[in-house]
């Protein structure tokens, strides 16, 4: 197969707009405006089945007509007429569409959609929509958008087009710009996964940024993005979740922990990729990451002229998960020496009007805090830029500050990032050119400073797997199929015998051993409905317990099992999901009554190694309890994190089990060893799988 | 005795500035221009003793020279100086003074504030710092202050003259300002609290605004802020936790759990104060409780034109703890018929290109959403106000449609809260003015509609208690000190006995009754150091207990108790410090091994009624195990509020315990026992409480 000409979208030979109009109000007017912007650069040919002029330029009533093939093609058309426009488009030899209209809607759209990328892809073309809202390559004054946007190093690939329109006017102040962008739309044909691969082959943009609602193969879209990290291009993503709360029925606490954006968030840390929240988070991690180095580490000194600023920051900096450390004696001592008596000298630093004599201060602070190897970023914050109100020369001394600032993060490799009430000014503007970010709030600052902490570690960050091939699915139903199931992918359980009668379970528990524990089968939280009585000491009391369970709940069948050593150890959650985008999906988390109350969990894609396993494990609040907190003994680590891989592994072979979960999981000093077990099937997956085995 | 002079500080009769200065880079010079601004209101006296002129006006050698006495004055002298400057003032008459300049530093600070407060009491006079920046009011053309700052509804108490400057320069473009504007300084004299009890009566200031390091009397000060809440001025806080983490040597989960930030917290919280932590958060909260009445819930519907913008406001609205609810039929439905087939028409709402055809679409649904009583609030986000860019008839529709927006407000007395892309256009500018908040991030929107949210409960929340007269010291140390301490307070434990041999510990459990429970007394850490054991079946077990725990600690002491029921309940924490500003304040949380690992606490100003205990109990994360969850029984949450109650009250009785704590309270179905207990003395309290009975 030969390459796609993906390429062809941002900078064809030349261009025709289908459906360019006179209308100020018509998307088709806006992109034969954004068409001949770029008519210097390349042939922009308008159509328009009625008129025979559009824009003062001469319009065409057909492709046919045109006096040369055109190799991109804009459709600006009502719906109905998409297809014979298409059609004409293939047959006069476009290697590019990008489709404006909306083209049908609700169920129809998605076989019309497969129809359209059919036809397009047999004639060796690409297509971009339906209902997309254009594409941009400022390199090439490519400008098929409806509105004006700032070139600048950022590769936009978006399923919104009032979104790009925002974050534009958002990085315009900031100096920055969109090297690329191409509205996703319906995704029809070229998709989100293709264009982060055509984007981090493309030198001129430097960092990728994605707003996306529908992943589609959401494990292809994070190799992509891996890729793109890997080969030294930072991705952004603002991923919405759009299935809501609320909207996919869970049946286990593993369904309802790791939820849609659980999985999101496990795909995009796997690759590396910088998840945002919002526009502004978008643009100012854009601004840090465009601008300056990495952080090595969560180390930060904040420096600034006031001690209410400093606090702040300081303050501001420690919720954003970064460390203000107190600084060494050996930092401390020149800092007492120059600063006024009333400064502060450890971390925050506070000048104390010190730069009002001296505005120099802050960058021979800079360069002795960030060479002093105490710390990993600098935050300055609050008046710096405002100095210049003292007069011209000060104002001078201040732009020249900012420049040595910028040049003592160079020469120590370590990010200085600013937060200033004066952001638009002339110092503030030197500073973006020296290489340091400058943010109007200090939380932006903060925010900036942990994505370039995190930055550091910006790197594929796990394997994004391969799935294997599925096994067989499992037959039945119930704890005792997901017992088995388990068990032979490796997975510790207690011993247990099925029993269906009272001197049965008698004779169960004296092979096995007393205290036991009696489980009615069959019901979904058996713990809640009395189904499960532990601690059975003796057999008067299994009697006992027996005649209860079956009292209340009427089972066909118990099984008598040994009673762990609860108190000995930790319960955890193990469990998988299988998510419609980024497929098996694992979890660990305290695990017992705690589970969804205390919300305690990490989440990775599945499978996982035991080292990422253990890395998941690690990552919990309770692990201290794990490793051994305040004198404890450590537990089983290894074996915990062996269980949550086998189990991983067990749900990767399956893919008709919707969720697998083991809860809990006893973890002791010497074991890990599973209490209870419980899978939910895909119905319609499982069909799917029974038929292509 | 009379009232002080406060309003003197903010509308003098006459001023005159100590230490006025012809050069720009002085303190003396920036507060005489200041002074000079306002000549036309009030005479305005320059004194300085070595120059005729200054600033082009007669200047005076001392304030003897004067040709009246200046009710205000203001001393910019050099630290020195100070003491004979006021001494001169009083001589003169002056009743208020503003003390610039900075004075003794570091431990002589405190003595010769309280000198200076003394002396000026003493003449009846108030003294505002010394270390103060300077003092505003814009309704009386005051403004003694280095920078000027924009006139508005806000007044601003605050300990750092910058962040006054940057609450400024962020407010302004808002629309927003500064009625008054006091800075704190060291509060010799004058305080913070009696600066929020004068801001609160003074009509021209609609929201106070507080920057505050240093409380002193914090109960004070929350008293003051709750009155003024009360009296209908919302009151915001930026509050600095200047401790910083660590600073404070804590020995027990309690000490470590009940911070200095929670403490802050917890008063804030039972004033009513909205507690900021940014000078952006601060005006942006300032903005939604200026512009629009406070919503009722936390129910929210968003309302935008563009999928992408109302995913992400919908997202970061449930992050912030709002409620984006789906709608009923009845509000949908018309949705329905008048929104385009791409419209979302539940909630958010998208309107997919509606308002390009007709903008007014905004305001109609505003009323209907608003009207409808399933939200409590709307939001607006993107692209509106930007509808302008279609041409002038669009662009006055815009702003047409901007004043019904805030008209359907206020006729549904539910706040509409605005993010656009455009916040400064016309249409912005008439939001803004018809009472809708306007912000450039939806970050922002959403916090600011938290705090409306919040708003609707923003009345005091719970008593500020006066502390009762101190019961006599406690004595003794330990566990069993703590112990009889609190059972006298109306705490139940388990059954006990003191032994001190192996043989009486026999003697003691045969009494009891098995299984018991071995304490080692003495460590402070026992269960981690091995000096408890659980679940003492037998006297053979008892008595190996007892080798064992001999051999490993050597206790002198031991207890023998009754085994509680663990796995019959559930376990929290429940303790208190005695904050130095704040007095002690109670603390319930997670409670065992979970305690410091989950951090589910809550925190309030003790002592605490049983019905606030209980309120306590049901904001943990845990609640649901206390209350019922997931069919299990419910727990005996009145025993554990009682047992917080009567706890929180024992430690309000007890000035000399830093810490007291029961870890854990075991509650059951019908019960809450303490099964541990500690405090924690404070040796300088303990003495003071000894000689001040």
């Amino acid at each position: 197969m030969t390459a796609r000409p993906i390429d062809v979208l941002f900078d064809p030979a030349s261009v025709a707009v289908v459906g360019a109009s006179e209308d100020p109000r018509k998307w088709g007017n806006w992109l034969a405006q954004g068409a001949l912007r770029g008519e210097a650069h390349r042939p922009a040919y308008l159509v328009n089945h009625r008129a025979s002029a559009v824009l003062g330029r001469p319009a065409y009533r057909s492709l046919q007509e045109l006096p040369a093939a055109p190799e991109l093609v804009v459709v600006a058309v009502p719906g109905p007429a998409i297809a014979a426009t298409v059609d004409a488009a293939l047959d006069v030899g476009a290697r590019a569409l990008v489709i404006i209209s909306a083209g049908a809607g609700g169920e129809a759209r998605a076989d019309h959609d497969a129809e359209l990328a059919a036809r397009v892809r047999d004639a060796g073309a690409v297509l971009l929509g339906p209902n997309c809202l254009g594409v941009l390559d400022s390199g090439r004054r490519l400008e098929l958008v409806p509105n004006p946007l700032p070139a600048g190093p950022i590769g936009l690939i978006s399923q919104s087009g009032n979104l790009a329109l925002e974050l534009g006017l958002m990085a315009a102040p900031d100096g920055l710009g969109f090297s690329r962008f191409a509205s996703l739309g319906n995704q029809a044909d070229v998709d989100a996964t293709e264009l982060v691969e055509a984007f981090a082959a493309h030198d001129a943009t430097e960092v990728i940024a994605v707003y996306i609602e529908d992943f589609r193969d959401g494990r292809a879209f994070a190799r992509a993005a891996a890729a793109a990290v890997a080969g030294g291009t930072p991705v952004l993503a603002l991923a919405i979740d759009t299935s809501g709360a609320g909207a996919r029925a869970v049946q286990s606490h593993t369904g309802a922990l790791a939820s849609d954006g659980a999985a999101i968030d496990a795909a995009l840390a796997a690759a590396g990729v910088q998840r945002v929240r919002t526009p502004r988070e978008l643009v100012d991690a854009a601004q840090a990451l465009l601008r300056c180095t990495p952080a090595r580490g969560r180390r930060v000194a904040v420096l600034g002229d006031g001690g209410g600023h400093v606090s702040i920051a300081a303050a501001v900096a420690a919720s954003a998960g970064l460390q203000v450390p107190e600084l060494s004696e050996r930092t401390v001592a020149p800092l007492r020496d120059t600063l006024p008596a009333a400064a502060g000298v450890s971390n925050p630093i506070d000048l104390a009007g010190a730069a009002e004599q001296d505005v120099h201060v802050f960058d021979r602070l800079a360069l002795t805090l960030l060479g002093g190897g105490e710390v990993d970023a600098l935050l300055v914050t609050g008046y710096f830029g405002g100095y210049a109100e003292y007069g011209a020369e000060t104002a001078a001394e201040e732009v020249r500050t900012a420049e040595l600032m910028g040049a003592a993060a160079t020469a120590t490799e370590r990010p200085v990032v600013t937060q200033t009430m004066y952001p638009h000014g002339p110092a503030a503007q030197a500073l973006r050119r020296a290489g340091v970010p400058v943010y109007e709030s200090v939380e932006q600052a903060a925010w900036a400073l942990r994505v370039l902490a995190d930055g550091g570690a910006r790197r594929p960050s796990a394997t994004i797997a391969t799935l294997p091939n599925p096994d067989p699915p499992v037959v039945g139903d119930g704890y005792l199929a997901a017992r088995a199931l388990l068990a032979a992918g490796g997975i510790r359980f207690v011993a247990h015998h099925e029993v269906t009668g009272v001197e049965e379970a008698v004779q169960a528990a004296l092979q096995i051993g007393y205290p036991v524990v009696l489980k009615a089968l069959g019901e979904t939280h058996k713990s809640d409905a009395g189904g499960v009585v532990l601690n059975i000491a003796d057999e008067a009391q299994l009697r006992a317990a027996y005649a209860q369970v079956h009292d209340a709940l009427e089972p066909e069948r118990c099984t008598v099992e040994q009673m762990a050593p609860l108190t000995a150890g930790i319960e955890l959650l193990i469990g998988t999901r299988w998510d419609p985008r980024f497929g098996p999906v694992a979890l660990a988390g305290s695990g017992g009554l705690y589970a969804e109350i205390l919300r305690d969990t990490a989440v990775r894609l599945a499978p996982v190694t035991e080292d990422e396993a253990e890395a998941m494990l690690r990552a919990l609040r309770i692990a201290p309890l794990l490793t051994g907190a305040r004198g404890r003994p450590p537990l089983d680590l290894g074996a915990a994190a062996g269980a949550l891989a086998a189990l991983s592994r067990v749900a990767a072979a399956h893919p008709e089990i919707a969720e697998l979960e083991i809860n809990p999981l006893l973890v002791t000093r010497d074991a890990a060893i599973a209490l209870d077990a419980r899978f939910i099937k895909d119905k319609e997956r499982e069909s799917a799988v029974h038929l292509h085995p």
